[in-house]
């Protein structure tokens, strides 16, 4: 099953908003065993998205089509499908309802432009919105399909999880798909190739490894067709983790700090974070998962290094003596938070992120991180890269991974006081 | 001139990345007079790169591709390229230089594999990558251009910059692009597109305004083709910024917390943050801006209540009185925080982002923003969406924008003590 996706909007095209939505739907997809063979963007206009339909139908079996369906005169998606499949509106009273009963409950009065949504083309299957007002229409091709929903993150994701994926699922796969996601950390991609060429040349016939790297991690997904396949996968997933060794970091599909946050919410610990070069990115990609007020207490970002002596109380002399940027002193801003901010685990960074800061002993990209878990303190050397943006995007990674190793009792390079 | 982005990746199918290229690409042009029609993703599969670019000449005058151009097997541009244009590789010289004095200047050895970056096809004009060791290929096909570039984001931003604009700049404009770009808040864009429906209407020929909506801001870009038409710019401009009245808040493309740091700058001013619900997100656009230790100091993330106690100072009976969530709060916040991190200036959160903790007095979405400067304080009630994702981006730009306000006399909508 090839799937294209179509993202309609001008909004796409002139820089204005990343496609994050075409991301988020190839990644639910090929989890669920599709093929996504292309991604287009395309303006507000019906003549280009008519010819990205037709190019799309040409190798795809289903087609995703996002956006422009809004009440407004610049929404034109629907009236551009009524001239593609030669069909017109007619009024669905069930839509109407469907509609008025959201805004019963969100207590807003209806008006007549949106009342224009409960118009529908004829011969489209309709599948009501429960989160917004533009239906979701789901059309036919021959053996094909082409369904369009809105563009509105929250909503597109609801419909895609409760009715289209389960919907094409039955449709499209008679089979059921197996997959195995393991987060590996500490090894380069080809270094991780290499240890694994062995095991992917002994892969029973079927079976698929995919390399998925991120800054500062690598994910493995291991995948088969086929239900009957289990036991197979049992012993294949068991081979591989073997192989990974202590690069291995959990079998997890979630957001590292999502995994971070089940962990410390199984074992009921806090967290606090001290950081300096990551200027609090990683206490937000903690808060960013709902829920995590049940483990994260909070930060000291203590950019400036007066910051660091006055509010984490790191000793003047040592940062005099072994610079910022050293094992002391992540150690005593990783012991000082947690005592402070009294939590039983701590994250601390302290590192250069460019472009300036760096010194020939110390280059940009050198980063200390140390975590804590109550008395035990891991302090780990890092070079991330040399662009700022991802080197505290890399950062924050590494010191995230680093203590769900401690967590779960990885061995982490080095194990000090 | 019609452009067309062709962004070449496995990665940007299956979701493994986001597509930031395109959206760096989108901006940059769409700024520069380049009308951007569609763009496409696929994967490193020849029959797919070949059918995108059929697609894209049919209604582009310029392609841009990016990615599939590293040094190992599974990056096929190149070779999809000759078979594109019925061409051949050939070893270059020049390329080959400057890959050994790239390798040079970073003290690496130059492999095999990279050595093949030398071989280009025949037939391209050939641009020196000065960031990397992919070269790149400008091809012509009548009056058509397709210019292929790595998909690594600083060399493909280097070389857009550097070399790739400026000559579609002589090659297709035969005129000047004027542009100015109004940055807009604390108004709806419906209700901004109400009040400037007039002015559209008296727009002289040729002159366009653009919305481009962010989470808490709108910029306006006002723009026009020809060097002789700078006067009447000015003029229509002018007429504008007195249109958008209070809304206005400065003329700047720049993101926001870049702008931020360019007024604290320029005014000598230091700040630090307190934040609750946003999680240290405020911080993080704060120190994303390269040179930011200039003028930021720190911060304090006080996500538990205890934390707002203890290491900000809130009093406690205050919480208990007016809640966490309250104007009393947040000026204590922003007062204690910059007496701690001793700074002039302080921005101070407090909020609920949901998708829990929301009450029917105080609903998901209700946030209070503090920012000081000098003895002055300005507190602010703000009601964000009901997304957490949304909710804490709009809540870190409306505080950014009021900080902004505040450092350019800007009237804020409430002045405190």
């Amino acid at each position: 099953m090839r799937v294209e996706i179509i993202s309609i909007g001008d909004e796409l095209l002139i820089g204005q908003v990343v496609n994050s939505n075409a991301t988020w739907m190839g990644r639910e997809l090929t989890q669920q065993g599709f093929n996504i063979t292309a991604v287009t963007s395309v303006g507000d206009q019906g003549d280009d998205i008519i010819r990205s339909i037709d190019h799309a139908f040409e190798r795809a079996d289903i087609i995703l089509l996002t956006g422009g369906v809004g009440p407004t005169t610049d929404d034109i998606t629907k009236h551009t499908l009524c001239r593609y499949f030669h069909t017109a509106l007619e009024f669905n009273d069930d839509v109407l309802q469907q509609i008025e009963s959201l805004f019963l409950s969100r207590n807003i009065q209806l008006n007549q432009l949106t009342r224009k949504q409960a118009y529908v083309p004829v011969g489209a299957t309709v599948i009501q919105n429960k989160v917004g007002t533009a239906p979701i229409l789901w059309f036919r091709k021959e053996e094909k399909v082409l369904i369009s929903m809105p563009g509105v993150p929250f909503e597109m994701r609801t419909t895609m999880r409760d009715d289209i994926i389960p919907r094409l699922q039955t449709e499209f796969q008679a089979e059921r798909y197996l997959q195995r996601t393991y987060l590996v950390a500490g090894i380069t991609e080809s270094a991780l190739a290499t240890r694994l060429a062995g095991f992917e040349t002994l892969l029973p016939a079927g079976f698929t490894l995919a390399y998925l790297p991120s800054f500062g991690f690598i994910r493995l997904r291991l995948s088969v067709w086929g239900e009957m396949r289990k036991p197979e996968m049992k012993q294949q997933g068991r081979k591989l983790k073997l192989l990974l060794g202590k690069e291995f970091v959990a079998r997890s599909e979630k957001k590292i700090e999502a995994l971070l946050g089940e962990k410390l919410r199984k074992q009921q610990l806090t967290v606090s974070t001290a950081e300096s070069c990551t200027g609090g990115y990683i206490a937000h990609l903690i808060t960013a998962v709902p829920g995590a007020s049940d483990y994260f207490e909070g930060s000291i970002v203590s950019y400036d290094n007066r910051i660091k002596e006055e509010l984490l109380d790191v000793d003047k002399q040592t940062i005099e003596r072994d610079g910022v940027v050293s094992r002391e002193v992540v150690e005593q801003m990783a012991r000082n938070v947690a005592h402070k901010l009294k939590t039983e685990c701590s994250i601390a960074v302290s590192g250069i992120m460019g472009p300036e800061g760096g010194t020939r002993e110390k280059p940009v990209g050198t980063v200390w991180i140390c975590t804590k878990q109550a008395d035990e303190l891991i302090a780990v050397e890092y070079h991330v890269g040399s662009s700022r943006e991802e080197n505290i995007e890399r950062t924050a990674n590494l010191a995230i991974i680093q203590l769900i190793k401690m967590l779960t009792r990885k061995l982490v390079k080095e194990i000090s006081r």
